[in-house]
Protein backbone atom coordinates (compact mmCIF):
# COMPACT_ATOMS: atom_id res chain seq x y z
CA UNK A 1 0.00 0.00 0.00
CA UNK A 2 1.45 3.01 -1.23
CA UNK A 3 4.75 2.69 0.17
CA UNK A 4 8.70 2.82 -0.48
CA UNK A 5 9.39 0.46 -3.17
CA UNK A 6 13.02 0.32 -1.68
CA UNK A 7 11.60 -1.63 1.54
CA UNK A 8 12.24 -5.77 0.01
CA UNK A 9 12.79 -7.67 3.61
CA UNK A 10 10.60 -7.07 5.90
CA UNK A 11 11.07 -8.21 9.93
CA UNK A 12 7.76 -8.95 12.23
CA UNK A 13 7.72 -10.39 15.20
CA UNK A 14 6.14 -13.88 15.71
CA UNK A 15 5.39 -17.09 13.69
CA UNK A 16 4.17 -17.20 10.32
CA UNK A 17 0.48 -16.35 9.67
CA UNK A 18 0.92 -13.43 12.88
CA UNK A 19 -1.08 -10.46 11.94
CA UNK A 20 1.95 -8.53 11.67
CA UNK A 21 2.94 -10.27 9.12
CA UNK A 22 -0.64 -9.72 6.92
CA UNK A 23 -0.07 -6.13 8.28
CA UNK A 24 3.40 -6.27 6.59
CA UNK A 25 1.87 -7.58 3.47
CA UNK A 26 -0.87 -4.75 3.02
CA UNK A 27 1.14 -2.08 4.20
CA UNK A 28 4.32 -2.67 1.78
CA UNK A 29 4.34 -2.92 -1.81
CA UNK A 30 5.55 -6.33 -3.25
CA UNK A 31 7.26 -8.13 -4.16
CA UNK A 32 7.91 -8.17 -0.07
CA UNK A 33 9.46 -11.05 2.02
CA UNK A 34 8.69 -10.91 5.74
CA UNK A 35 11.30 -12.34 7.69
CA UNK A 36 9.87 -13.60 11.44
CA UNK A 37 11.69 -12.27 14.52
CA UNK A 38 11.77 -14.20 18.37
CA UNK A 39 10.95 -10.29 19.57
CA UNK A 40 10.25 -6.86 18.97
CA UNK A 41 13.66 -6.08 20.03
CA UNK A 42 14.86 -8.60 17.44
CA UNK A 43 12.62 -6.70 14.88
CA UNK A 44 14.27 -3.22 15.85
CA UNK A 45 17.89 -5.17 16.02
CA UNK A 46 17.51 -6.55 12.36
CA UNK A 47 16.48 -3.17 10.94
CA UNK A 48 19.18 -1.65 12.71
CA UNK A 49 21.87 -4.10 12.18
CA UNK A 50 20.89 -3.93 8.25
CA UNK A 51 19.46 -7.52 8.08
CA UNK A 52 15.95 -6.34 7.09
CA UNK A 53 15.12 -3.32 5.42
CA UNK A 54 11.98 -2.53 7.65
CA UNK A 55 10.52 -3.64 10.72
CA UNK A 56 6.63 -3.19 11.69
CA UNK A 57 5.52 -3.85 14.76
CA UNK A 58 1.78 -3.58 16.08
CA UNK A 59 2.03 0.03 18.76
CA UNK A 60 -1.71 -0.18 19.44
CA UNK A 61 -5.04 -1.64 19.75
CA UNK A 62 -8.86 -0.26 19.59
CA UNK A 63 -9.78 -2.55 22.50
CA UNK A 64 -6.88 -3.42 24.56
CA UNK A 65 -4.78 -0.04 24.12
CA UNK A 66 -1.19 0.94 23.37
CA UNK A 67 1.36 -2.18 23.26
CA UNK A 68 3.56 0.15 25.57
CA UNK A 69 6.66 -2.40 25.57
CA UNK A 70 6.84 -1.26 21.93
CA UNK A 71 6.82 2.72 23.12
CA UNK A 72 10.07 2.18 24.89
CA UNK A 73 12.20 0.63 21.95
CA UNK A 74 11.83 3.64 20.19
CA UNK A 75 14.37 4.99 23.29
CA UNK A 76 16.77 2.15 23.51
CA UNK A 77 16.86 1.93 19.53
CA UNK A 78 17.67 4.53 16.48
CA UNK A 79 14.68 3.51 14.13
CA UNK A 80 12.44 6.27 12.28
CA UNK A 81 8.68 5.95 11.46
CA UNK A 82 8.41 5.37 7.78
CA UNK A 83 4.74 4.52 7.73
CA UNK A 84 1.10 3.35 9.73
CA UNK A 85 -0.34 0.32 9.05
CA UNK A 86 -4.74 -0.33 10.45
CA UNK A 87 -5.39 -3.85 10.67
CA UNK A 88 -8.75 -4.84 11.45
CA UNK A 89 -8.31 -8.20 13.57
CA UNK A 90 -10.65 -10.76 13.11
CA UNK A 91 -10.28 -13.92 15.18
CA UNK A 92 -10.68 -17.89 14.29
CA UNK A 93 -11.72 -20.42 16.12
CA UNK A 94 -9.61 -23.25 15.13
CA UNK A 95 -9.20 -26.91 15.43
CA UNK A 96 -7.85 -30.04 13.99
CA UNK A 97 -9.69 -31.11 11.02
CA UNK A 98 -13.62 -32.78 11.69
CA UNK A 99 -13.26 -31.47 15.85
CA UNK A 100 -16.81 -30.28 16.57
CA UNK A 101 -17.63 -27.85 19.26
CA UNK A 102 -18.55 -29.56 22.15
CA UNK A 103 -15.37 -31.70 21.82
CA UNK A 104 -13.04 -28.52 22.96
CA UNK A 105 -11.84 -28.10 26.59
CA UNK A 106 -9.26 -26.12 26.08
CA UNK A 107 -8.71 -22.87 23.92
CA UNK A 108 -4.93 -21.83 23.45
CA UNK A 109 -3.46 -18.48 22.32
CA UNK A 110 -1.94 -15.09 23.18
CA UNK A 111 -3.50 -13.53 26.24
CA UNK A 112 -4.39 -10.68 24.21
CA UNK A 113 -6.58 -12.55 21.77
CA UNK A 114 -8.08 -14.83 24.88
CA UNK A 115 -9.32 -11.16 26.36
CA UNK A 116 -10.54 -9.95 22.66
CA UNK A 117 -12.95 -13.24 22.70
CA UNK A 118 -13.18 -13.59 26.57
CA UNK A 119 -17.45 -13.24 26.31
CA UNK A 120 -17.00 -16.49 22.99
CA UNK A 121 -14.99 -18.05 25.34
CA UNK A 122 -17.67 -17.80 28.09
CA UNK A 123 -20.47 -19.16 26.16
CA UNK A 124 -18.07 -22.29 25.66
CA UNK A 125 -19.77 -24.72 28.41
CA UNK A 126 -16.32 -26.53 30.08
CA UNK A 127 -13.51 -24.51 27.91
CA UNK A 128 -10.45 -23.34 29.59
CA UNK A 129 -8.47 -20.00 28.31
CA UNK A 130 -4.40 -21.19 28.40
CA UNK A 131 -1.72 -18.61 27.33
CA UNK A 132 0.39 -18.74 25.01
CA UNK A 133 3.54 -16.96 23.70
CA UNK A 134 1.70 -16.10 20.01
CA UNK A 135 -1.39 -16.66 18.07
CA UNK A 136 0.14 -17.78 15.24
CA UNK A 137 2.58 -19.63 17.17
CA UNK A 138 -0.08 -21.53 18.94
CA UNK A 139 -1.79 -23.13 15.69
CA UNK A 140 1.34 -24.35 15.25
CA UNK A 141 1.69 -25.91 18.51
CA UNK A 142 -2.10 -27.35 17.82
CA UNK A 143 -0.51 -29.05 14.84
CA UNK A 144 2.25 -30.38 16.56
CA UNK A 145 -0.22 -32.21 19.09
CA UNK A 146 -2.38 -34.93 18.77
CA UNK A 147 -4.70 -33.87 21.88
CA UNK A 148 -8.06 -32.90 19.21
CA UNK A 149 -9.53 -31.38 22.69
CA UNK A 150 -7.25 -28.64 22.39
CA UNK A 151 -8.33 -24.92 20.12
CA UNK A 152 -6.21 -22.06 19.41
CA UNK A 153 -7.50 -18.22 18.49
CA UNK A 154 -5.64 -16.92 15.44
CA UNK A 155 -6.41 -15.52 12.21
CA UNK A 156 -7.48 -17.13 8.93
CA UNK A 157 -4.49 -17.27 7.05
CA UNK A 158 -2.84 -18.88 10.02
CA UNK A 159 -5.41 -21.81 9.75
CA UNK A 160 -4.49 -21.97 6.45
CA UNK A 161 -0.88 -22.19 6.40
CA UNK A 162 -0.85 -24.72 9.37
CA UNK A 163 -3.72 -27.05 7.40
CA UNK A 164 -6.44 -26.48 10.30
CA UNK A 165 -9.95 -26.53 10.33
CA UNK A 166 -11.65 -23.29 11.03
CA UNK A 167 -14.92 -23.92 13.54
CA UNK A 168 -15.79 -19.80 14.12
CA UNK A 169 -14.73 -17.00 12.72
CA UNK A 170 -15.11 -12.77 13.94
CA UNK A 171 -14.99 -14.45 17.40
CA UNK A 172 -14.00 -11.38 19.06
CA UNK A 173 -16.16 -9.74 21.12
CA UNK A 174 -16.09 -6.53 19.92
CA UNK A 175 -16.54 -5.47 16.22
CA UNK A 176 -14.14 -2.41 16.05
CA UNK A 177 -11.23 -4.45 16.85
CA UNK A 178 -8.32 -2.90 14.84
CA UNK A 179 -4.91 -2.93 15.39
CA UNK A 180 -2.43 0.24 14.18
CA UNK A 181 0.88 -0.90 13.72
CA UNK A 182 4.15 1.58 12.69
CA UNK A 183 6.85 1.03 10.17
CA UNK A 184 10.22 1.19 11.08
CA UNK A 185 13.37 1.98 9.00
CA UNK A 186 17.09 3.25 9.41
CA UNK A 187 16.08 6.38 6.85
CA UNK A 188 13.17 8.89 6.86
CA UNK A 189 11.09 8.51 3.70
CA UNK A 190 9.04 10.92 2.15
CA UNK A 191 5.67 11.63 4.47
CA UNK A 192 3.33 13.25 1.44
CA UNK A 193 0.97 15.68 2.02
CA UNK A 194 -1.41 13.83 4.10
CA UNK A 195 1.24 13.07 6.87
CA UNK A 196 1.88 12.25 10.59
CA UNK A 197 4.49 13.21 12.80
CA UNK A 198 5.19 11.45 15.71
CA UNK A 199 7.46 12.70 19.03
CA UNK A 200 8.77 11.88 22.07
CA UNK A 201 10.05 14.10 25.03
CA UNK A 202 10.15 14.91 28.81
CA UNK A 203 9.11 17.85 30.56
CA UNK A 204 10.00 19.66 33.68
CA UNK A 205 8.21 18.71 36.61
CA UNK A 206 6.26 21.50 37.44
CA UNK A 207 2.79 22.88 36.96
CA UNK A 208 1.14 23.91 33.80
CA UNK A 209 4.51 21.95 31.77
CA UNK A 210 2.37 19.30 29.99
CA UNK A 211 -0.11 22.33 28.99
CA UNK A 212 2.30 24.48 27.95
CA UNK A 213 3.57 21.53 25.54
CA UNK A 214 0.32 20.85 24.14
CA UNK A 215 0.15 24.80 23.33
CA UNK A 216 2.38 24.58 20.72
CA UNK A 217 0.17 22.22 18.43
CA UNK A 218 -3.32 23.73 20.22
CA UNK A 219 -1.87 27.47 18.87
CA UNK A 220 -1.44 26.13 15.36
CA UNK A 221 -4.47 24.22 15.13
CA UNK A 222 -2.55 21.37 14.72
CA UNK A 223 -4.28 17.84 15.40
CA UNK A 224 -3.15 15.38 18.02
CA UNK A 225 -4.36 11.61 17.41
CA UNK A 226 -2.50 10.45 19.73
CA UNK A 227 -1.10 11.02 23.62
CA UNK A 228 1.02 8.21 26.02
CA UNK A 229 3.26 8.82 28.89
CA UNK A 230 5.84 6.10 29.98
CA UNK A 231 7.70 6.39 33.28
CA UNK A 232 11.06 8.11 32.94
CA UNK A 233 13.13 4.82 34.42
CA UNK A 234 15.38 5.84 37.64
CA UNK A 235 13.46 9.26 38.10
CA UNK A 236 9.81 8.00 39.66
CA UNK A 237 7.14 9.36 38.87
CA UNK A 238 8.45 11.35 35.78
CA UNK A 239 7.08 10.43 32.25
CA UNK A 240 8.14 10.67 28.15
CA UNK A 241 5.29 12.02 26.35
CA UNK A 242 4.60 10.21 23.01
CA UNK A 243 2.68 12.22 20.91
CA UNK A 244 1.07 11.73 17.21
CA UNK A 245 -0.22 14.84 15.11
CA UNK A 246 -1.24 15.84 11.44
CA UNK A 247 1.55 17.18 9.50
CA UNK A 248 4.43 16.50 8.13
CA UNK A 249 8.19 18.17 8.95
CA UNK A 250 8.49 19.01 5.71
CA UNK A 251 5.84 21.68 6.38
CA UNK A 252 7.06 24.80 7.96
CA UNK A 253 4.08 24.41 10.78
CA UNK A 254 5.15 21.70 12.09
CA UNK A 255 9.09 22.56 11.97
CA UNK A 256 7.83 25.83 14.45
CA UNK A 257 5.65 23.60 16.41
CA UNK A 258 8.66 21.67 17.04
CA UNK A 259 11.23 24.36 17.74
CA UNK A 260 8.45 26.09 20.31
CA UNK A 261 8.27 22.59 21.72
CA UNK A 262 12.31 22.46 22.07
CA UNK A 263 11.68 25.20 24.70
CA UNK A 264 10.13 23.81 26.89
CA UNK A 265 11.21 20.12 26.63
CA UNK A 266 14.42 18.85 28.66
CA UNK A 267 14.65 16.26 26.01
CA UNK A 268 12.78 15.59 22.77
CA UNK A 269 13.27 13.28 19.35
CA UNK A 270 10.97 13.76 16.35
CA UNK A 271 10.31 10.11 15.77
CA UNK A 272 9.14 10.63 12.02
CA UNK A 273 6.73 12.21 9.51
CA UNK A 274 4.91 9.31 7.30
CA UNK A 275 1.71 9.09 4.99
CA UNK A 276 -1.33 8.94 6.93
CA UNK A 277 -3.37 5.72 6.71
CA UNK A 278 -6.95 6.33 6.45
CA UNK A 279 -9.43 3.90 8.29
CA UNK A 280 -12.10 4.64 5.85
CA UNK A 281 -11.85 1.49 2.99
CA UNK A 282 -10.82 -0.81 5.34
CA UNK A 283 -13.68 -0.21 7.94
CA UNK A 284 -16.11 -0.37 4.72
CA UNK A 285 -14.48 -3.25 3.49
CA UNK A 286 -14.38 -4.66 7.04
CA UNK A 287 -18.03 -4.08 7.18
CA UNK A 288 -18.98 -5.92 4.16
CA UNK A 289 -17.06 -8.64 5.36
CA UNK A 290 -19.46 -8.68 8.49
CA UNK B 1 -0.60 4.72 58.13
CA UNK B 2 -3.31 7.84 58.70
CA UNK B 3 -6.09 6.09 57.01
CA UNK B 4 -9.23 6.11 58.47
CA UNK B 5 -9.95 3.57 61.10
CA UNK B 6 -13.34 1.96 59.83
CA UNK B 7 -11.20 -0.39 57.09
CA UNK B 8 -10.89 -3.80 59.07
CA UNK B 9 -11.29 -6.10 55.82
CA UNK B 10 -8.95 -5.31 53.11
CA UNK B 11 -9.26 -7.03 49.85
CA UNK B 12 -5.99 -7.48 47.38
CA UNK B 13 -4.58 -9.34 44.60
CA UNK B 14 -2.67 -12.57 44.79
CA UNK B 15 -1.75 -14.82 47.66
CA UNK B 16 -0.28 -14.11 51.21
CA UNK B 17 3.00 -12.36 51.22
CA UNK B 18 2.02 -10.70 48.24
CA UNK B 19 3.41 -7.21 47.72
CA UNK B 20 -0.28 -5.76 47.83
CA UNK B 21 -0.54 -7.58 51.10
CA UNK B 22 2.38 -5.91 52.60
CA UNK B 23 1.07 -2.50 51.27
CA UNK B 24 -2.18 -3.05 52.54
CA UNK B 25 -0.50 -3.60 56.51
CA UNK B 26 1.32 -0.48 55.08
CA UNK B 27 -1.59 1.74 54.68
CA UNK B 28 -4.46 0.83 56.98
CA UNK B 29 -4.50 1.29 60.80
CA UNK B 30 -4.24 -1.40 62.78
CA UNK B 31 -6.48 -3.95 63.39
CA UNK B 32 -6.52 -5.17 59.46
CA UNK B 33 -7.47 -8.30 58.03
CA UNK B 34 -6.05 -8.89 54.54
CA UNK B 35 -8.43 -11.30 52.37
CA UNK B 36 -7.14 -12.47 49.24
CA UNK B 37 -8.99 -12.33 45.71
CA UNK B 38 -8.17 -14.15 42.62
CA UNK B 39 -8.43 -11.46 40.47
CA UNK B 40 -8.77 -7.52 40.11
CA UNK B 41 -11.98 -7.46 39.42
CA UNK B 42 -12.70 -9.84 42.90
CA UNK B 43 -10.98 -7.23 44.53
CA UNK B 44 -13.55 -4.53 43.33
CA UNK B 45 -16.22 -6.97 43.53
CA UNK B 46 -15.66 -7.71 46.97
CA UNK B 47 -15.55 -4.19 48.05
CA UNK B 48 -18.77 -3.53 45.75
CA UNK B 49 -20.71 -6.31 47.44
CA UNK B 50 -19.33 -5.61 51.46
CA UNK B 51 -17.55 -8.74 51.64
CA UNK B 52 -14.52 -6.63 52.67
CA UNK B 53 -14.43 -2.95 53.77
CA UNK B 54 -11.79 -1.60 50.99
CA UNK B 55 -9.40 -2.69 48.34
CA UNK B 56 -5.92 -1.83 47.68
CA UNK B 57 -4.81 -2.40 43.96
CA UNK B 58 -1.55 -1.34 42.05
CA UNK B 59 -2.11 1.28 39.57
CA UNK B 60 1.48 2.24 38.73
CA UNK B 61 5.30 1.00 38.43
CA UNK B 62 8.04 3.55 38.57
CA UNK B 63 9.83 1.30 36.38
CA UNK B 64 7.23 -0.79 33.84
CA UNK B 65 4.60 1.95 33.88
CA UNK B 66 0.27 1.99 34.49
CA UNK B 67 -1.35 -1.25 34.97
CA UNK B 68 -4.26 -0.64 32.20
CA UNK B 69 -6.64 -2.62 33.19
CA UNK B 70 -6.83 -1.76 36.58
CA UNK B 71 -7.75 1.67 35.33
CA UNK B 72 -10.80 0.45 33.30
CA UNK B 73 -12.05 -1.39 36.46
CA UNK B 74 -13.02 2.21 38.10
CA UNK B 75 -15.34 2.08 35.11
CA UNK B 76 -16.80 -1.41 35.51
CA UNK B 77 -17.18 -0.37 38.86
CA UNK B 78 -18.64 2.19 41.17
CA UNK B 79 -16.13 2.85 43.82
CA UNK B 80 -14.32 5.29 45.34
CA UNK B 81 -11.10 6.39 45.71
CA UNK B 82 -9.81 6.89 49.64
CA UNK B 83 -6.19 6.38 49.62
CA UNK B 84 -2.80 6.47 47.87
CA UNK B 85 0.35 4.22 49.07
CA UNK B 86 3.66 4.05 47.86
CA UNK B 87 5.54 1.21 48.21
CA UNK B 88 9.25 0.35 47.39
CA UNK B 89 9.59 -3.11 45.94
CA UNK B 90 12.47 -4.98 46.74
CA UNK B 91 12.54 -9.02 45.50
CA UNK B 92 14.46 -11.39 47.16
CA UNK B 93 15.54 -14.79 44.67
CA UNK B 94 13.74 -17.44 46.80
CA UNK B 95 14.71 -21.48 47.12
CA UNK B 96 14.60 -24.37 49.19
CA UNK B 97 16.80 -24.29 52.10
CA UNK B 98 20.12 -25.18 51.61
CA UNK B 99 20.03 -24.70 47.79
CA UNK B 100 23.20 -23.09 45.96
CA UNK B 101 22.90 -20.67 43.56
CA UNK B 102 24.43 -22.68 41.06
CA UNK B 103 22.15 -25.28 41.32
CA UNK B 104 19.02 -23.23 39.97
CA UNK B 105 18.31 -23.44 36.46
CA UNK B 106 14.89 -21.99 36.43
CA UNK B 107 13.22 -19.04 38.36
CA UNK B 108 10.06 -18.50 38.33
CA UNK B 109 7.92 -15.29 38.99
CA UNK B 110 5.04 -13.06 37.74
CA UNK B 111 6.37 -11.29 34.04
CA UNK B 112 6.66 -7.64 35.65
CA UNK B 113 9.54 -9.33 38.48
CA UNK B 114 11.35 -11.02 35.66
CA UNK B 115 11.49 -7.42 34.11
CA UNK B 116 12.46 -5.91 36.75
CA UNK B 117 15.29 -8.27 37.55
CA UNK B 118 16.09 -8.95 33.81
CA UNK B 119 20.01 -7.87 34.65
CA UNK B 120 20.69 -10.07 37.68
CA UNK B 121 18.70 -12.92 35.91
CA UNK B 122 21.33 -12.39 32.89
CA UNK B 123 24.30 -12.68 35.25
CA UNK B 124 22.88 -16.26 36.26
CA UNK B 125 24.41 -19.16 33.78
CA UNK B 126 22.15 -21.63 32.25
CA UNK B 127 18.77 -20.05 34.45
CA UNK B 128 16.05 -20.13 32.61
CA UNK B 129 12.93 -17.33 33.52
CA UNK B 130 9.67 -19.08 33.87
CA UNK B 131 6.58 -16.50 33.70
CA UNK B 132 4.07 -17.45 36.61
CA UNK B 133 0.49 -15.77 37.53
CA UNK B 134 2.16 -14.01 40.97
CA UNK B 135 4.80 -14.15 42.79
CA UNK B 136 4.08 -15.44 46.47
CA UNK B 137 2.23 -17.78 44.58
CA UNK B 138 5.56 -18.95 42.73
CA UNK B 139 7.05 -19.22 46.15
CA UNK B 140 3.98 -21.01 47.40
CA UNK B 141 4.28 -23.68 44.21
CA UNK B 142 8.09 -23.66 44.59
CA UNK B 143 7.29 -25.27 48.38
CA UNK B 144 4.82 -27.89 47.24
CA UNK B 145 7.22 -29.30 44.54
CA UNK B 146 10.30 -31.08 45.52
CA UNK B 147 12.42 -29.34 42.38
CA UNK B 148 15.64 -27.69 44.21
CA UNK B 149 16.73 -26.32 40.85
CA UNK B 150 13.53 -24.19 40.87
CA UNK B 151 13.77 -20.75 42.34
CA UNK B 152 11.11 -18.01 42.71
CA UNK B 153 11.15 -14.11 43.26
CA UNK B 154 9.14 -12.37 45.74
CA UNK B 155 9.23 -10.36 48.70
CA UNK B 156 10.99 -11.62 52.41
CA UNK B 157 7.47 -11.87 53.54
CA UNK B 158 6.67 -14.46 50.89
CA UNK B 159 9.86 -16.25 51.70
CA UNK B 160 9.36 -16.17 55.45
CA UNK B 161 5.25 -17.29 54.96
CA UNK B 162 6.59 -20.07 53.42
CA UNK B 163 9.62 -21.48 55.28
CA UNK B 164 12.12 -20.91 52.35
CA UNK B 165 15.38 -19.59 51.92
CA UNK B 166 16.33 -16.22 51.03
CA UNK B 167 19.73 -16.67 48.59
CA UNK B 168 19.89 -12.83 47.79
CA UNK B 169 18.09 -9.58 48.16
CA UNK B 170 17.20 -6.34 46.27
CA UNK B 171 17.96 -8.30 43.34
CA UNK B 172 16.06 -5.26 41.39
CA UNK B 173 17.61 -3.84 37.98
CA UNK B 174 16.47 -0.47 39.48
CA UNK B 175 16.92 0.81 43.00
CA UNK B 176 14.17 3.12 42.63
CA UNK B 177 11.52 0.34 42.09
CA UNK B 178 8.24 1.56 43.45
CA UNK B 179 4.46 0.64 43.12
CA UNK B 180 1.82 2.76 43.56
CA UNK B 181 -1.60 1.54 45.11
CA UNK B 182 -5.21 3.25 45.21
CA UNK B 183 -7.51 2.02 48.77
CA UNK B 184 -10.94 1.73 47.26
CA UNK B 185 -14.04 1.91 48.87
CA UNK B 186 -17.73 2.25 48.68
CA UNK B 187 -17.62 5.73 50.69
CA UNK B 188 -15.41 8.63 49.95
CA UNK B 189 -13.69 9.34 52.95
CA UNK B 190 -12.32 12.70 54.37
CA UNK B 191 -8.87 13.95 51.80
CA UNK B 192 -7.25 16.17 54.31
CA UNK B 193 -5.47 19.31 53.78
CA UNK B 194 -2.88 17.85 51.30
CA UNK B 195 -4.83 15.89 49.46
CA UNK B 196 -5.27 14.57 45.51
CA UNK B 197 -8.08 14.21 43.45
CA UNK B 198 -8.44 11.58 40.47
CA UNK B 199 -11.09 11.98 37.75
CA UNK B 200 -11.67 10.12 34.41
CA UNK B 201 -13.35 11.96 31.52
CA UNK B 202 -13.38 11.78 27.67
CA UNK B 203 -13.46 14.14 25.30
CA UNK B 204 -14.80 15.39 21.42
CA UNK B 205 -12.61 14.11 19.07
CA UNK B 206 -11.42 17.51 17.71
CA UNK B 207 -8.06 19.88 17.37
CA UNK B 208 -6.75 20.89 21.08
CA UNK B 209 -9.83 19.34 22.67
CA UNK B 210 -7.35 17.92 25.46
CA UNK B 211 -5.59 21.33 25.59
CA UNK B 212 -8.41 23.06 26.64
CA UNK B 213 -9.13 20.31 29.58
CA UNK B 214 -5.63 20.49 30.92
CA UNK B 215 -6.34 24.31 30.95
CA UNK B 216 -8.84 23.80 33.49
CA UNK B 217 -5.93 23.04 35.36
CA UNK B 218 -3.25 25.21 34.52
CA UNK B 219 -5.35 28.10 34.41
CA UNK B 220 -5.66 27.74 38.14
CA UNK B 221 -1.81 26.59 39.34
CA UNK B 222 -3.25 23.20 40.04
CA UNK B 223 -0.35 20.73 39.48
CA UNK B 224 -1.47 17.40 37.41
CA UNK B 225 0.57 14.47 39.56
CA UNK B 226 -0.81 11.50 36.42
CA UNK B 227 -2.09 11.32 33.42
CA UNK B 228 -3.14 8.41 31.48
CA UNK B 229 -4.86 7.28 27.98
CA UNK B 230 -7.20 4.45 27.71
CA UNK B 231 -9.35 3.84 24.61
CA UNK B 232 -12.77 4.07 24.71
CA UNK B 233 -14.07 0.54 23.65
CA UNK B 234 -16.37 0.88 20.64
CA UNK B 235 -15.11 3.95 19.24
CA UNK B 236 -11.65 2.95 17.98
CA UNK B 237 -9.16 6.21 18.45
CA UNK B 238 -11.17 7.91 21.03
CA UNK B 239 -9.57 8.08 24.45
CA UNK B 240 -10.25 8.37 28.13
CA UNK B 241 -8.15 10.28 30.22
CA UNK B 242 -7.40 9.97 33.45
CA UNK B 243 -6.04 12.74 35.55
CA UNK B 244 -4.38 12.99 39.17
CA UNK B 245 -4.16 16.18 40.51
CA UNK B 246 -3.16 18.31 43.75
CA UNK B 247 -6.12 19.34 45.41
CA UNK B 248 -9.42 17.93 47.13
CA UNK B 249 -13.20 18.65 46.45
CA UNK B 250 -13.58 20.13 49.49
CA UNK B 251 -11.59 23.64 48.39
CA UNK B 252 -13.37 25.53 46.16
CA UNK B 253 -10.45 26.08 43.47
CA UNK B 254 -10.78 22.38 42.80
CA UNK B 255 -14.96 21.94 42.33
CA UNK B 256 -14.65 25.19 39.95
CA UNK B 257 -11.61 23.35 37.81
CA UNK B 258 -13.94 20.50 37.98
CA UNK B 259 -17.02 22.02 36.60
CA UNK B 260 -14.68 24.03 34.02
CA UNK B 261 -13.96 20.60 33.03
CA UNK B 262 -17.39 19.89 32.47
CA UNK B 263 -18.19 21.91 29.52
CA UNK B 264 -15.12 20.58 27.46
CA UNK B 265 -16.03 16.98 28.54
CA UNK B 266 -18.36 14.70 26.99
CA UNK B 267 -18.12 12.38 30.23
CA UNK B 268 -16.37 13.11 33.70
CA UNK B 269 -16.50 11.04 36.87
CA UNK B 270 -14.32 12.38 40.03
CA UNK B 271 -13.04 8.70 41.00
CA UNK B 272 -12.22 10.71 44.72
CA UNK B 273 -10.20 12.59 47.13
CA UNK B 274 -7.34 11.30 49.37
CA UNK B 275 -4.68 12.41 51.42
CA UNK B 276 -1.51 12.22 49.15
CA UNK B 277 1.32 9.95 50.47
CA UNK B 278 4.33 11.57 50.66
CA UNK B 279 7.41 9.31 49.20
CA UNK B 280 9.87 11.11 51.49
CA UNK B 281 10.18 8.93 54.09
CA UNK B 282 9.71 5.67 52.05
CA UNK B 283 12.52 6.79 49.77
CA UNK B 284 15.01 7.71 52.96
CA UNK B 285 14.34 4.64 54.44
CA UNK B 286 14.59 2.55 51.32
CA UNK B 287 18.55 4.19 51.14
CA UNK B 288 18.80 3.55 54.04
CA UNK B 289 18.52 -0.25 53.73
CA UNK B 290 20.28 -0.41 50.45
Amino acid sequence: MHSNLKYRTIAYQGEEGAYSEAAAFEHFDPPVETVPQISFEAVFQSVEDGTCDAGLIPIENSLTGSIHPNYDLFLQHHLLVVGEHYLPIHHCLITHPGVTLNEIRTVVSHPQALAQCHGYLQSLPNVKAEPAYDTAGSVKLLRQGADRAVAAIASRRAAELYGMQILAEGIEDHPANITRFLAVASDSAPSGQDAKTSVVFSLDNQPGALFKALSVFALRNIDLTKIESRPLIGRPWEYLFYIDFAGSTDDLVTTRAISHLEEYATMLRVLGSYPRHRLGDEITRDNQLL
